[in-house]
């Protein structure tokens, strides 16, 4: 009943805190035989590297990964896999203040009512550093995923950042790895650029919604009741730091329709597959994917950690006033968009392996 | 790693199909010497009952709990509770159709891709009937809460019926009762009275937002990473039939605001307690309770059994049209209300019983 | 982390009282498309009933096994099969005097302890009564292990009661349907009727060993650390009741053993697969199947519910003496037998797909 | 379902290869507040290092463990901790030829027909090196309990080396730290020191039999059914390796007792707890503890590394024959003490901690 893992036979237990030595994700469950190694896991690390442009905090963290474990001659054993990350950059002392100042709409608080004790360099272990450990597990799990069901694309991008929306006519794939924002709509990249800059600069931040996309993912995966694959993106989703709404296809836009404009009509394909005239399910129907593109969207709300003086107490209970100097994200959703892409990677493949081990070719053929 | 199962140490299995002999929960976890008996749980469930008024199924299910097992003399023994529900009034002849055609929208061609057989009686497992025993379990929970942790009050309510929003100017807790669909506005509530009857006579149906709040929660509830409080309600929310988004506090919308807007700030209380300028956390912060009103809200997709056509194909692959008589609710949203306090209640229940086991009272105090 | 289940993919999870209205096993993940029905399980059942002979206890229990849930036209399906037991004869006056006492090594006691509260009738959750539902659950997974690995057989009987063991130069496989004893030694199950006769009508009770023998499971099943193969027998063995002891293979006398002695030296065979030498290692090497027979003995204590008077206390303090009186069974080693057949079945059966799950085709050939 | 971990609340995975860049363990469920630092864990760490004396391999191991989150100030701040174990003297070539030979009474084979890969050097994961991982983790659970349970005494001792028992008329608890076997028997101990050399001197190694016992464990700890506390227990032990039989109390020789002789009287103490005339049950009725010593024993078999020539096959099935050269453990029994402690404190902990957190007060009092 592990609480700091996720993931049912493909399982991720994420540890360390941000200003400790290192911080990890040992990962069990993981198929033998899958070729991967340091860089291949690098290489997604690197896409929420910090301080890769102006956009995001400019802390130097190189978040260099070590495999412990789990991989001999450049493939997976099948036993645990442990990534590790060492801290470097860590300037404890930007963090003295909130050591005994509870920062409104952050962690601080809740942690000390909870546990009586906490690290607070940094955030400790509420900090969005956990995720650079998701990320490495996320790799991992794109890994087995491409030695087991070649073929399967998760792709994540920024939809909304505060008020703003892109322009779901403008949609365009390759936009994505071309703008800080990883947002489809190049003009959307412009217009953000210039709200987020007199944002950052008026020391103020922003939330923002990110939407995630499996392709290819095979008809069949998902566990009703209640390990459905629904179920497990939302709490995949929402486990990430900040995040405070999850929707899956219509989201909580399928309240506002009919049965009849939101039943995906069927029909046979080409290839003897079923095909949908839309995807309003996205792509999971009573918990089970239906074969079409899975679509998560998750929001991110604007972080906490802002030079706006907000009012609030000290341990103590004396009340008081906060601003919080350190160099942070002014909008926290562009970093969450590689993290999103893990989780969805680790529930896909969770659900892959769940499926071979309780289904294995059972499942139903149509036609 | 129960697939069928939710919850860490107050664990509930639901079990059964829409037309088998009876469905259930195996409720594992139960504190012992909780004055329970099937009348109080009966309370709960004929709030779900089916063919109260004209707005949800026309179905006859009396729903009757039965204790067999965990409760002696009136109390809980500590040992595992089942609560069975025998399964009564059905007209399997309604289903005969769909057994070879897929309702698009609906579990029919996933649970067939899937497991290769399926119960397609009333939908089998896949049959919002299922959420009888979820809300069962939420009475056993609501009666450990009493027990353990007086005062914490749990309310469920719609928000949203369709395309009309119910007016938070005239929220009225009174109200919530009054009307068939539990709605805290008697305005809207009569508007989406006709809006319904006008829906229903069409043979069409439509979505709904749901509104689950939890007031007296201590603060302190929740296990970062990944048992968070907030990771574990958006499970238990998505994981309700037909549920297609969940949202904490601000949900969504927080994608739009600014950190400082979003900043609840923190002030000291007369009781000593911390009090908040604003909830638009949800009470929960780093997935540990704040002491606020927790506050979820869940988006039910309208039902996929109507009378409209619709086109779909056969087990065969042949294309077709269906229409799906048989009595359904045009709103299945009315009924998730006290399927949604339900979950609720054992989310609050299982984080009271972790901080425990975990915690105890090594919880800090502030002032 | 239910406490009341065991397994990991194939999860079984008991519940009930000795004199509640019904017992039974919730049992998930139960694999697709398996013929099953009440009979084939009832097969087990009756192996286990109790008055069958003067050896066992003279309650009348007819233990018919009612499939309330996951099995559809005789076919599993997926979902989650409930098997429900009802309790039929209770007498619940025999009881009366335990409900003050508490029985020298019975769980009375620590039941009290723990809870605060127990149900004193007929044992309540302690009684070996619970057992009917891991053989009914261990027919459910025969029926699967013969679906998806043919050839398997699982086979218990008696090695010791008491003092007396068989004699393995005797070992004789037809004869354990022969006797009361499921001893595969006739002379043995001779001797055994005298010496238990004598102590059954001094009001005595007595220990015993049963060994179970699974044939014909294939190399590679079990999920080194901590799953392992030998691990989770360990588990699902020592949970019956009185057990106190577990081995695998040579147990507690590898202590014995030299390396030479013990290394079971390996040749290959004309089918290409490896022969040993010998069996020390029970069929389980590293947690992991050889491919041998796999091979558990378990040692259950003699039933505490006696004529013989024993000093004890009552739940007040005082001092007393007990004699239990009602119809016990003289040596429940004998119905343990179908009860640790049951468990070695849904230990092999959840492995069996634990495998098909994280490692599918990826084992290793040799040769 | 980690297959990786042990525990429920308090839960243990550990990780790591013999001659990987390092192995550790992730703590998760750890109790917040506890004062604990490497230097602790370090003590329990030291005692089953290798090198110590010619009964035990040669290798030079320091076995350093870090502590790499979770820990704050020198407490434990409730968020996962990381054990980290830097392998250090690792002379590959050592093993060299079992890359290509199965050594028989090893995983080698099983590990190949499982994975279809294996890190062949010194066992991989399959080396007793993992047990190094658990004896830090049982460190940190010792710190716990000293913090929640002040005055729970864990001991293991070694009483049978291959035929060899000690005289248990002369059990002397001060001579354990006294000799190499942790044996409390000074002639035992002179005995085994004469009867080992001349194995080591032969190239072959024995077996051996462990007992661990927990003094003044609350009554009321375990968790029927399934997580009885001996059930547990049993699974803790033989997820060791090399160990082939768990007994609790009597253990395998309750079979022969009667249910007269068996049975523990209880008495009132004058402390106003109960008493009892004896211990056959080991500490545990029903699973649960009755607040006597909780008594465990494990058989360890001898390590399969042996310098005798054994005929084995290489993985393209040509027999051959093998001597495992290197430094190995004549007894690994020996060196098994330590761990066997450490796998005692963790379940005593885990169910010390689950017991708060479903029981809280409730439990019954006497008298």
């Amino acid at each position: 009943m592990s609480l700091n893992s996720f993931g049912h036979l493909f399982r991720v237990a994420t540890w360390g805190e941000s200003h400790g030595p290192a911080l990890g994700a040992t990962v069990d469950g993981v198929p033998p035989g899958v070729a991967v190694d340091a860089g291949m896991l690098q290489h997604w690390l690197d896409r929420r590297k910090p301080g890769q442009n102006r956009y995001t905090t400019q802390r130097q963290e190189p978040d260099q990964v070590e495999i412990l474990s789990g991989v001999f001659e450049g493939k997976t054993t099948g036993t645990s896999v442990q990534l590790m990350i060492r801290n470097t950059d860590q300037r404890s002392k930007d963090y003295s203040e909130i050591a005994e100042k509870f920062r409104p709409g952050h962690a601080d608080i809740t942690y000390w009512q909870k546990y009586g004790i906490r690290d607070y360099r940094g955030g400790g272990r509420s900090s969005a550093r956990e995720t650079a450990a998701r990320v490495a597990a996320g790799g991992l799990a794109r890994a087995a995923l491409d030695h087991l069901a070649p073929g399967i694309e998760i792709k994540g991008y920024m939809v909304q950042m505060g008020p703003h929306k892109m322009n779901r006519d403008r949609f365009d794939w390759d936009q994505i790895e071309q703008n800080p924002f990883w947002v489809p709509d190049a003009q959307a990249a412009g217009d953000w650029a210039d709200y987020l800059d007199a944002l950052r600069k008026s020391g103020n931040s922003v939330g923002a919604v990110v939407e995630v996309v499996a392709r290819g993912v095979p008809a069949g995966l998902g566990a009703p009741i209640y390990g459905k694959l629904d179920t497990d993106l939302a709490a995949a989703m929402m486990s990430i730091n900040a995040v405070k709404g999850v929707e899956i296809g219509e989201g909580m836009a399928a309240a506002e329709l009919t049965g009849e404009a939101n039943a995906d009509e069927i029909f046979m394909g080409n290839d003897g597959q079923p095909v949908y005239s839309s995807n309003h399910a996205g792509g999971i129907l009573g918990g089970i994917s239906t074969g079409q593109d899975v679509v998560v969207r998750f929001a991110v709300k604007p972080t906490s950690s802002i030079l706006k003086p907000r009012q609030t107490i000290t341990k103590s209970g004396e009340a008081t006033e906060i601003i919080t100097k350190g160099r942070h994200d002014p909008c926290v959703g562009i970093r969450a968009v590689p993290v999103g892409e893990a989780m969805m990677a680790c529930v896909i493949l969770d659900h892959l392996l769940l499926h071979r081990g309780q289904i294995g070719d059972a499942g139903g053929k149509i036609g």
